[in-house]
């Protein structure tokens, strides 16, 4: 049998407290477009995404992401990949077919963190409506319809108590993921990574804070756009609508791009996200940036995210708050 | 054995027969920076190019492009590509490793249409001089140190007076690339193929021209800057230094934006470009055009630049060049 | 008694043979606010407009933009020009004071090519909504609300079968307008006229044509952007809507990027204008473009406006609609 | 005799203690033109400045900008000015005509602050080198060819322990300044001012700060940029070449989006400067900020520049260096 593979980030499940004010901030000042609502979970998806959706959001008591999709490359590979955990001795669990909207064949799984994902490989490719369709028949919506209008999703980064390596080292023994960049302490323990199974340098990320309330948090999701200049634009929608945010800013880890946005009703981090580098190399050699080179490896230059919210006292509340992921 | 696979394009050889003036084009006014001069051959790359040079220039009696070159996944996937090729009838030439600067084991083909590829896999990963190295462990030079200063080596499109299929099914069948969009004629035969192993929507284009001198032009070859604005201070530059270009304009298919420069030396068109989509969906159905559908295929809007120039008494001189590849 | 001085542009009135068109155009396409309606007329601003309005829209049998309106320095500058105007045999008409929304005492004329003019000091200065207002006060409306959303009214520009200097003559004599670019023929007429007031290179423009169907046509009006970015975002939003347009490209003349779009309801062309240089030396000299030097004044790159359409076989009936002034 | 009028910023001048630094600065880094040396001074403008220069810098035992000058709108002003002030009891300084290259007659004064000043009407409009010329008629240089490039100067920022209306009052009253936008304590005090004659949000501004070392230090100078994008593209530049810098962030007075990056030579803060309004109402009452909206009148988003070093435990040296006016 071949080796299952991931082929990219999917979506993910967001529950908030705030159901209104979550779908106001993802729909009117994100800009995403809704596919369906059904059993009052609402599926969003950006202009240039094909897939049914990628995100969901729910109201719930407890704000968090409750799981993030992976996509395989082969139909096949969904039973595969579950044979491969349950023999590795991770709990897998089937998820009934259609309970989420426009989704196939699919399993859920937690990471070593307790961060739960979900692998599946059928998914719907929805067509927007008459209306709402781009003139162009490669490309889902029309752009710029609504707020900061970002084209697709781009990845997800988790926040965790534990060493960043031991969730990595997960994602790339089990999922064949790749590391591309890392920040490593002086004992080869890793406090950062940066891990792909496309070209972007990351798919996913994991963020270590040694005081993070939980090993299981979510640092952010994010979304992709085209030009330095739309987050700009981004910076004055997201202000003139009393949204909280950090950036515009450039990581040198990854050369890309960012605002850190907080969704009011959730709390969850959404990072606008837009230039960086593509890994086309196929041996590649992981980025190694040491605890002294972090600051420019986080911020090139820009307004910065401070990581570790609980030492600083200036930072907002809005900014502290961690969801769980 | 595993099945042999191309991960990226790599470079490509052009000959000049102006030296000076294509060195002054790529190297001043585009803006590479020449990592080696060797045997009268000039090794240049972008600043975010990895590799030792993802172009060469030299000199010569006629233009033309020598050779496109494509890297493998594995160092293996060398030997097994060129098995796989002589038993299907294609003509292998062994390259003397190093005869190309920073590059080891290589041979060369022809495709159907004539134009001369290359296979290789190892290839120096050169670091550039401390002082033009970039405070950036990730990033190969300083940017924007010179002219409209790319980040990349993007694709090469080819021109053919064959049907586009002609070549697009050998690049298929005997090199693993995948159809990402085409424009079809009714009687199902192929004018243009865009086509990729990567989540580029390509990484080579095949352009057929009835009108073509030869069955083995180029139509151009193209690097990479991450914003679209990029693209208007290049069209500054160019027009500053009397470059003859077509552009700014945004494509349908691909949905980039491009500038088509020509470079005085040559007369090889050289496509900037950036923003677009890419493809991470691994059932990706191909975008297919019909010819009346082809003008926003081509042209989403703006400056055009006419495919058959031949047909045009308006067009310039410069325009009308076509180079061999 | 001081010389009277125009300070600014302030608005145009525009009639259209379909309303409901014009309005989605202006409205929802190219974003402009609604202050007021009021006897059938559409008072519209853009988000960094000051007056009360800078442009409004109503029915009429046919399309035509029935008066341009200045704003002098002072109040008493409108009684002075009215006095100056008649004493040169300039026919002056007063307007009902608020039979204009908005807008104080008044009065209009005719330039010697019939262009309908108006001379006004006071303007409400209108206060958006509390919903739509901008967390900026020294901002009207929220920025990006919707469309294209440029931030104020820039230009006018008229077309005219006269030769430009019967009218531009009439601007610097009668008006106090400075010559700051022209187009010249070798007999010393001028074929175009960039003319200000402020250190913009033009507040209005003359444009000669022969071959124009009257002496009082308008060759466009247009808004502000703040960034060239924001042309390209336009070009999408404009396409997506089914937009007719030409651009994005640069003028030598100005050195100001555009776009022009034509308004599907009245023919109307809004030309979207970011970049180009002010004039703050107060000896400028103007910049005379020879015939021979025009076409790099006219479109120093990209997408070219032809301005003979109706010598041109492949323009778009859309581009060739003409509207009177 | 008319009111003598200001008709725009001129130039400055800058004494540094590293002229080697500083040139590389300005020139290689900023990217701006030498038009001319002589005796020692070397004398420097933007590619779309007009005049022989706008700025120069010479060496000298002390860091600091010897003059800010002001071009008439007439040449008689130039006495105008001078009667007047020496009437209302200012020392006027005749400047040796020609002893700052290019300029004709001239004289100096203090500012109430001390801030030397310089008003002068005649100064040649030096033509590039048929080299480095533009092929536009409007434009001096080439746009772009080293560095950040920037298109003009802009404005000056003068940082004083006087309250800001003590200056701006004299602005207002001896040169025909008018305030545009200003930040008022409760007791009617002004610790900030933003005044301009041109349509310029500000020519020149006056921030207050107690513990300023003296009543007459430079905050910043500016230099204008046609794009937002360019500040990015800037931020690159500086960063790899090592230049300390702020931002880029958006200022809510003006609107204007800023970096502000300081001469390694001298210390002196250069602020690049794009976007923002502009005033042609000739009623703008100035918008009054209180100091409890000093916050977003600062910065509505992006990376601050702490306004009060002294009170900043993490601010770098650079940053706290201040230079004298």
């Amino acid at each position: 049998m071949q080796t299952p593979e991931i082929a990219k980030l999917g979506h993910f499940g967001l529950v908030t407290t705030d159901l209104e004010k979550s779908l106001w901030f993802f729909k009117e000042v994100i800009g995403l477009e809704e596919t369906e609502v059904k059993d009052g979970v609402h599926y969003l998806r950006a202009w240039g995404d094909f897939e049914h959706h990628t995100m969901y959001v729910r109201a719930g008591d407890e704000p968090h992401v409750d799981h993030i999709a992976w996509r395989t490359k082969r139909a096949e590979d969904v039973d595969a990949f579950a044979k491969n955990l349950e023999e590795s001795g991770v709990e897998v669990r089937w998820v009934t077919e259609g309970a989420e909207a426009g989704q196939g064949k699919a399993f859920r799984f937690e990471l070593p963190s307790g961060h739960t994902q979900e692998i599946y490989f059928e998914m719907e490719k929805t067509l927007a409506s008459a209306e709402s369709r781009s003139v162009l028949k490669n490309q889902s919506h029309k752009s710029w319809a609504r707020g900061v209008s970002p084209r697709r999703i781009d990845h997800v980064n988790l926040l965790t108590s534990l060493l960043a390596n031991e969730v990595a080292d997960f994602l790339q023994e089990k999922l064949g993921f790749k590391l591309r960049e890392c920040v490593q302490l002086p004992d080869g323990n890793l406090v950062g990574a940066w891990l792909s199974v496309t070209p972007l340098v990351h798919d996913i990320a994991i963020s270590h804070d040694p005081f993070a309330p939980t090993t299981h948090q979510v640092h952010h999701v994010s979304y992709w756009l085209d030009n330095a200049q739309d987050l700009l634009r981004a910076a004055d929608i997201l202000k003139e609508n009393g949204i909280f945010f950090k950036g515009p800013g450039k990581h040198g880890i990854s050369q890309a791009m960012y605002i850190y946005a907080i969704d009011p009703g959730s709390g969850l981090r959404v990072e606008l996200f837009t230039n960086g580098y593509l890994i086309f190399e196929p041996d590649w050699e992981p980025i190694v940036w040491s605890v002294d080179e972090m600051d420019i490896g986080f911020t090139y230059w820009g307004d910065q995210m401070d990581n570790k919210p609980e030492n600083n006292p200036t930072i907002s509340a809005q900014e502290k708050k961690l969801i769980r992921g």
